[in-house]
């Protein structure tokens, strides 16, 4: 029911997936009436892997994590994450209210052994022609040392999945050469990371992320909502100059013309749609958030997500990852230093 | 002497600037052999109203800020920001280390009555044309309440002298509709602000550097640094991939040569070699950094921010703000409300 279009959107994508995916079963949680409609407009309805869940109430954009959460016990936010929880669904994707997905998600699948706080974490493009695995982006604004190890290990196991990475590296955003490096908290937890078994890689700056200097970069919710708004912000900012520039006249117009296939490749490898879909980590089932904004192509990558970290097992990688942390920790003969990857499954 | 290519940038540019300001006086401070061999090689050096100041060390990149300030006594950081000091200078301007920089003209000038803590201020190019000013870019990792406010007030002092703003507005940078908005900082912050004279506008996220939304932009340290550094990584990725797309084969080589007056126009309207040139904030004098990196073009805009922070009263502005808001806090009466701008002086 989410997201700024609704159904429109994930109806289409929804079945776009089962469609190009003959091994899934979806069930579409919300409004059964308006969602049957919806169906009853598509062709090609593979029917008999489609299910619709009746909610009673959905979730809005405007409603506090208290009211979603309280008051809205019959929301299709609320059914979509009990049905993970019964082992109904897989995995469960919204492109509504973050803030109230997270809640509700967290209340109803609780979460991992060893994970204190969950976090929101997504894949942005880099020079590498990869993606850099960024944690956490908005969830917990005041982290501690403790929370930014965590948010690691739950980073590291993602980026196995989506990067295909056996030993991700990991870094923590820090600044750079000025005044002082870092608060407090980070430098802790660049000790707790450099003890840990992951394969920490050391502090990182901002221009890593793009760089691509590292698999996964770890930093407090604050910092990397605001980081990821930032750049979003520059980014259609510069796309709006370039489009101003090339419509400026008819030689402005026409040399655009010209230069269209070039423009297009270059739109293609950085359309962030291809990225969409944030994981809710640290839960005690598969959590995927779509970007609000997303139209169906990206909803489809949302989708993608929640299916590949199905497919490769996440949810059992993190777990096996914190046990391997957990036990590092409690024997100090092996001094912390096991590595953490596929040999810890 | 600093900056990544030192006197082949500085002195150049400091001539250009010299030539086509002909009411400066500049103060050439470092090894006065090489500045003197290096003004030896320029043609039309104005001699009558430049100046070589000798300085026997230099601060490195690597330097501490402990070996800056307490081993190098007589470097050119520490004689630029005496001279001001003296009333020999009106303002200092260095591409060097930032840390060590910040570090001795902090030392030498003190701060202003009323500020705690001086920041570093920059302007960043947005979607109306105009630029956003932003603080604190690395200063202070850890900040109060208290501090972000003074943040607010240097910051419209310095967005009036640049952004020829009467009463800029300023926001409050700050993350969206997530589980949390704000850290407890942050949520005071915006109370002190909105209790202030200032033109306060509230919250703004990461995409509003961009939009334009407000004036100036007052974020912690951290925070800012890291935005800094994210979106000129980001900006790096992008120019480099257009590149590459343009370079591809013959036929984009061509359209690349048809559209290339629309690119360097573009190129032009997002060239932040015209942004260079932060601004030390909150010191008893003007004290200027340019980036590194920055060319000889570059570094002609550091040195007109100098001159425009002179030339505008920037230090009377700050000083007049801080009275006035002093003077708002001591007199419940007015209820803090009096509007800060022009007519503040």
């Amino acid at each position: 029911m989410g997201g700024d279009a609704g159904l429109p959107v994930t109806v289409p994508a929804a079945l776009e997936f089962a469609r190009t995916r003959p091994d899934t079963h979806l069930v579409l949680v919300g409004l059964s009436d308006a969602i049957n409609a919806c169906l009853d407009a598509q062709r090609d309805v593979p029917r008999e892997r489609i299910e619709v869940l009746h909610a009673a109430e959905v979730v809005t954009m405007d409603d506090s994590v208290e009211v979603a959460l309280r008051r809205k016990k019959e929301s299709s936010m609320r059914l979509a994450a009990q049905s993970v929880k019964d082992g109904r669904a897989d995995a469960c994707i919204s492109a509504g209210n973050t803030g109230a997905w997270m809640a509700i998600s967290r209340y109803v699948l609780k979460t991992l052994d060893g994970i204190d706080r969950p976090a929101i974490a997504t894949s942005i493009p880099n020079q590498t022609g990869g993606a850099t695995t960024m944690l956490d982006l908005g969830a917990n604004v005041d982290c501690t040392a403790e929370h930014l190890l965590q948010f690691g290990i739950m980073g590291a196991a993602l980026a196995q999945v989506t990067e295909q990475r056996e030993r991700p590296s990991v870094g923590l955003l820090n600044i750079g050469e000025e005044v002082i490096k870092g608060n407090d908290v980070v430098k802790q937890a660049a000790e707790l990371l450099r003890a840990s078994p992951l394969n920490f890689y050391g502090n990182v700056e901002g221009d890593d992320i793009f760089k691509g200097t590292v698999d996964v970069i770890v930093c407090d919710g604050f910092v990397g909502n605001v980081v990821l708004k930032s750049v979003e912000g520059l980014a259609k900012m510069l796309g709006s100059m370039i489009r101003e520039e090339f419509q400026r006249n008819a030689y402005t117009l026409l040399s655009g013309a010209i230069a269209k296939p070039v423009l297009n490749k270059f739109r293609q490898r950085v359309d962030n749609r291809r990225y969409n879909g944030a994981a809710l980590l640290g839960l005690r089932g598969v959590v995927i958030k779509s970007h609000g904004s997303a139209d169906a192509y990206a909803f489809g990558f949302a989708l993608q997500r929640a299916h590949e970290a199905v497919a490769s097992g996440l949810l059992a990688r993190t777990t096996a990852s914190i046990a391997q942390m957990t036990a590092a920790r409690n024997d100090p003969a092996t001094d912390g230093a096991g590595p953490i990857g596929e040999s810890s499954l």
